[in-house]
Formats: structure tokens, C-alpha cells, sequence
């Protein structure tokens, strides 16, 4: 569900310097018509493309970030600002979406705090920020913006899409909401829906960041923010987003250098590593996201059903015309591979060319932000079939 | 590691009515020495017991209680508050630790909050509560006052010991302190030590206590105690003792009634079950618990390692005279099946009489809580087998 491999920028391969853009619709008098009957407007979503769209806008590639991503995928912003995009193992020339081939297209989901309306966005009605005045958004409203855009570049037909984790949920949504409109998919680490497991370990977080006494029904932007709650809830995500042995691998028992475990009472939660390397997660996430963006797009990811308006999950899945490609992790815990079998089988039963692995791999949930040969070489392949099909 | 699940009173079967007793050791001028060093006394222990001792007191049980347990473990404290104990399924006449022929004893262990010496009590130095001036402590330490209050009863050697969780911790190190003063033990739903996982999550239980402004370092007992942490702590707790499969069954998808999940924006964790069931999970255990003892017990449970100071479990295990039976649940993901088959291994390479269940539930790590009849069969068969030996 997240970006926080630490990533070693290559020049090679690199997608180079890329500007994020922004594209704003729904301006007034127009708005937004969100699933729950409530508008929205004007809504801003921030992006970015890498490679070229050829001649019959038959290349695109749209792909879909996960919880915390943005829309910078791939390459870098500046040569001073060389931090490489969230899936840039995966994005660039000779790359699995390979620039020389493909024009790739990323862009920020609304909800979120990367450029795209959300929560800490002005509201212009009252010229602050929405705070609990945004309203509350699905995954099914995350893709109309990113529709949007596309007709924009005046693109019909994508090539593919993608995503892994809640970007998986999105593939899933396009592809129920457009199903004619990409002539491939890839579904990676995901689930039709969430478990009460699952639903459990964000509502836990949000709970922490709605108690923290600085959260304030949300209002909280002209004063000190819930850092507390959001980076508890952080935390409980971290774990999830690990396998328990990728922990044991990186961490297993092992104590900060110098702590004593018995005679440091000064703290309670400074003695392993594994202590050290959450808290280190959840304070570096206070600097880069919003608290209400975590609770709307949570809640989001947990009321996401898409089986919801259907009778079942296959006749949710039943006029998909895309080829899909289905990958769970052996060790993903969170989504576990019982999850992604259901969509296949749903898909199978309707005839839609499927293509499932379920990749063997220790580092769990976060396995498809890994660097890994063999992953490349089955996405690279997947999209070679898409381009022999058509 | 809880004792949440709730339990009907059966008269039949009771223990019937039971004091809470106490003991007290260490007065002035000793003191309890911990194993970092440190020192304590007076030191109280809460402990009940049921059943009686015979003529050569050769037939006691003693029973240990895990992270939020007590010494209440069986029958009622009076005819006004006839909560049954812990594990009074278990406990009483006709039952696998049957008091027609059992003593079964049962003490709060030292650092809790339920009668026993911890954070909560008067430090007698200062005429209030501990709180962070109470010594760090261990599983090792915990035992310790309880083999006080055998030497106080006159029991020399017990018929056997048992616990399930920390309690099956306590079990362990029992065997290790006094390898040969238990005839029989019960190794139930616990590990040799906690993974990196199983720290994680009680030390994000932990973060969430300190960060409460109202914890105060500790020194809250005049004022508004840490409930938002606390209760964070517990439903973080809460997921882990319960399996994704029992999550499943028991609450799924369901919503709360009258929720309607896209437009109440009023909160974020009140649409489904699960998150209500968590909240009132999190809501008593702070009207029970205290704040300071959670973060000292999980700390011991945390810094537990069975095989500190030996060259390896084999090394550890390989004074123990009791014959062994260890018992995991396939579905406790918490303490999953591995970490008893190691336990099992270094018991069988030191040629300790040993038997092994990997018990067949869906409930997760509470599931020796749960009335199941194969399961009080399963106990009540072991120690037959060790009335057989003796």
C-alpha cells in the first residue's frame, strides 16, 4: 500500500526530469457529482506522463497509486529535487512500461494531498480549507478525474492499466465503470473488499487520528496538526504493509546500539529496531501527508466493494473486455492470495482473458515496490501480450 | 492473551463462592531483587485458590494469567457479583483442572493493576503511586513472588503449571527457574520469544500510551488518565488475538444499523461492526486497566527471551523434569504453530517426555479460552497422563 522503499535514483533507465501538471475541471458553474449525491468543484488533479503519446493514441498506459502515492511515478522533478517517483523501477526506457514504447500517465487521486483537491484544499465557498466540509469520496469517484483527464489528452483507448494495493482497487473500478476502455489490466495485491481485518486495521488508525485532542473535527490546518494519531496510524499500517518474515529478516530481535533492555525506563518503545524503524516511518509521514486525506481515502478503501450494485463479483466483473493479468504475493498478508483468486475465478467464469501468478516473494503486502527481475519480466510480458492481441 | 470472551455463569460446575486473597513478602528491611538489579518491596500479591490441598500436598495446580488476566481465574467473588473467573470453563469441580481433586492456585502477577504490586500502587518511599519510579521487570521477575507464595503455602512440588499466552511465558520460565517442582506443565499458545511482529504491534500499543498528553510520564493518578492511548493500545491488541477467519464470521462486511455508509461524514470509524466491537473492546478496558501496568507487562513480554543466557532453546530446556504438553492453534497468527514446534523440538532432543497438539480452531490466539469440548478433554487427558506417571 505504499511508497517507502527507499529507491537509488539511475540515471540510466531514468525517465528523466518530470513536471507535474495540473488539470483542473468542474469549474463553476459546473461541479463534480460524486456517488453520494454530493458535488464538488472546481476539482484540480495533479499528474504526470513520461514518453510520448504516438500518433493514434494507442499507447497509453494509465496507472494507479496506491494509499500515500502522488501522481510522481517515475523520473524526477528537477536537478536539484532528484527523488525518484514511486514506481520508478518500473517506469522508464527498457522498463517493464518502457518510455520508448509507452506514454505512461499518473495522476494523484482526489482526497489526497499531492496537488489533487482534497481535504486540505481551499474551499472556495469559504476561501479555507474543506477540512470535514469535503465531502466523502469513493474509489468509484477517484477514476472520474482521472477519466477526465484522459479526454483531455484526447485519449480513447488506453493500452493498459495498473496498479497495486488500493491502485489495484482503482483497476478494478475502471474497469467496472469503463469496461471497454483499455485492452489491458493488471490487478496486483489487491481485494474486491476489504475483511473486517482489514477494516479493523484502518479504523483503528483513524480512530487514533480522530482522538488526538489537535485533530479538531478536522480544523486543524491554522494550528498544530494530529501528528500523534496520524503517525500511530501509520505505524499500525507499516506492519500490515510487512510480512512477518521480511520483519524477521530485516529486524528479527535485534536492540538499538546501546540500549540496555532492562534498565531504560526513560521510554517504552526505544529498545528494538523494528521500534525505531516505525516510528521513523510514522514521523516522516506526519511531513508528507494530511490526516483527513488519511481518513477519507481510508474510508474509502474500506466502503470499496465492488461487487456493490451487482449480484456477485462475477456479474460485478462481467462486461470487462480488457485482457487482465492478476498477481498476489505469497506473503501478503493484508490482501492474501485467496483474495485475488476470487477476481480471477469471477473473471474465468466470464471468459475474460485472465493471467494469474501468485509471486512468490518474503517482503508481503509492499512486494510490487520491489525491485525484482523476475517481477519486471512478467510485467514486460503481460504487456507483450496485450500488444501481440491487438 | 485476553480474557474478553464472554463467559456464562454455569452453577453447576462452579467453583463457587471464592475470596480474593493476598500475600505480602519483602517488607521492610528486605526487598525483592529483580534480575536487572533493581529493587522492590513490600511486594502483595492478589492470588485465589480452588479446590483443597491434600494430606501431602502433592495434587496443586498453579495457573498463570495472561497480559490483562487476574487472579480471578474460577468460580464468583460473592452472591452480588457473580462474574465468573478467567478461565472458569476450566476451572472447577468435574472440569479438566477438576477441584474435586485439584488445588489450583492463581496470582495476579507483579506490575498488573488487579491486587498485585505494580505502577498503581503506593510507593511506600514516597506515599503515592509508583508510576515510572516502579522498577522495570521481567517475566523472570514475575514468577519469582509466586514461588514465594508456594513456600508460604507449604507446597513443595506442584502437580503441574499452566498458562496460555504470557501465561504460557510464565509456564516457561517457571520450568527454567525450577526445572524440577512441577510433575506436569502446560505450554499453551505462547513462543520462546516475541518476533519482530509481535513487538511491533505491542510497541505501536506503547507509542500510542506515551504520546497521550494526559499520560503525563506516567504521573496521571491525580488527574485524567491516558484513556485515547489505552484504549488504541487494546484494539491494536484485540486484532492480533483474534484470526482473520473468526473476524470473518463474526462480522464480515456487516454495518452498524442505520448507518449508511457514503454520507455520514460525522465520523469515520462508526459504519461497520467490527470497528464498534473494537471500540467497546477499547472503551471497558480502560475502565479495568491501568495504563503504567500495560506498558511495563508488554515491555517484560517483549524483552522475554527463554533462551537468554544459554547458547539456545535446547540449552535452555534441558534441566525441565516435567513431562510437557504444548499446544498452538492453527489459526493464531499471533503465535503461530513454528514457535510451539520449536519449543516441542528442544524438549524432545533433551529426551523430555512431551506431547504436541496443534489444535484445530478457528478462533485465533484466544482460542484457548473458548468452551470447546475437545480442548477440555485434551487437558484433562494430560493430566491423567501425568497422575499415570507420578
Amino acid at each position: 500500500m505504499e511508497e517507502t522503499i527507499p529507491k537509488k535514483l539511475n540515471d540510466e533507465g531514468s525517465a528523466g526530469i518530470v513536471e507535474t501538471l495540473y488539470f483542473t475541471f468542474a469549474e463553476p458553474p459546473e461541479e463534480l457529482v460524486l456517488s453520494n449525491g454530493s458535488k464538488l468543484g472546481p476539482v484540480t488533479i495533479a499528474y504526470e506522463t513520461y514518453g510520448a503519446l504516438n500518433h493514434d493514441k494507442s499507447n497509453a498506459i494509465l496507472v494507479f497509486h496506491a494509499l500515500s502515492g502522488d501522481a510522481h511515478a517515475a523520473g524526477y522533478n528537477s536537478p536539484e529535487d532528484k527523488k525518484p517517483g514511486w514506481w520508478d523501477i518500473m517506469i522508464g526506457p527498457g522498463k517493464p512500461f518502457d518510455t520508448d514504447k509507452y506514454f505512461v500517465i499518473c495522476s494523484n487521486i482526489i482526497g489526497g494531498c499531492k496537488g489533487s483537491t482534497g481535504p486540505s484544499s481551499i474551499n472556495p465557498a469559504t476561501g479555507k480549507p474543506y477540512g470535514l466540509s469535503f465531502p466523502i469520496i469513493s474509489i468509484k469517484d477517484m477514476i472520474i478525474p482521472q477519466k477526465k483527464l484522459l479526454d483531455y489528452l484526447g485519449i480513447k483507448t488506453l493500452f493498459c492499466i495498473t496498479g497495486g494495493s488500493v491502485g489495484g482497487m482503482l483497476v478494478l473500478q475502471w474497469l467496472v465503470s469503463y469496461p471497454d476502455l483499455s485492452e489491458g489490466a493488471m490487478i496486483i495485491a489487491t481485494s474486491p473488499n476489504h475483511t473486517a481485518q482489514a477494516i479493523a486495521f484502518n479504523s483503528v488508525g483513524r480512530y487514533a487520528i480522530i482522538k488526538d485532542p489537535n485533530w479538531n473535527n478536522g480544523d486543524y490546518y491554522e494550528g498544530e496538526k494530529p501528528d500523534k494519531g496520524l503517525s500511530i496510524a501509520r505505524m499500525i499500517g507499516h506492519i500490515t504493509y510487512l510480512s512477518e518474515e521480511s520483519m524477521r529478516r530485516k529486524f528479527g530481535r535485534k536492540v538499538i546500539d546501546g540500549k540496555l533492555s532492562l534498565t531504560d525506563i526513560a521510554d517504552f518503545t526505544k529498545e528494538f529496531e523494528v521500534e525505531n524503524y516505525l516510528q521513523y516511518q510514522g514521523e516522516s509521514f506526519i511531513k508528507r501527508f494530511d490526516a483527513n486525506s488519511y481518513l477519507y481515502i481510508t474510508k474509502a478503501i474500506d466502503d470499496f466493494d465492488i461487487t456493490e450494485g451487482f449480484e456477485n463479483l462475477c456479474d460485478a466483473l462481467k462486461e470487462i473486455k480488457a485482457k487482465c493479468f492478476v498477481m498476489s504475493f505469497t506473503s501478503d498478508w493484508l490482501y492474501p492470495k485467496e483474495q485475488s483468486m476470487k477476481i480471477v475465478k469471477a473473471l474465468k467464469i466470464n471468459g475474460i482473458e485472465t493471467t494469474y501468478t501468485n509471486f512468490e516473494s518474503p517482503y508481503g503486502h509492499d512486494a510490487f515496490l520491489i525491485d525484482d527481475a523476475r517481477l519486471k519480466r512478467l510485467f514486460a510480458g503481460f504487456l507483450k501480450s496485450i500488444k501481440e492481441r491487438i
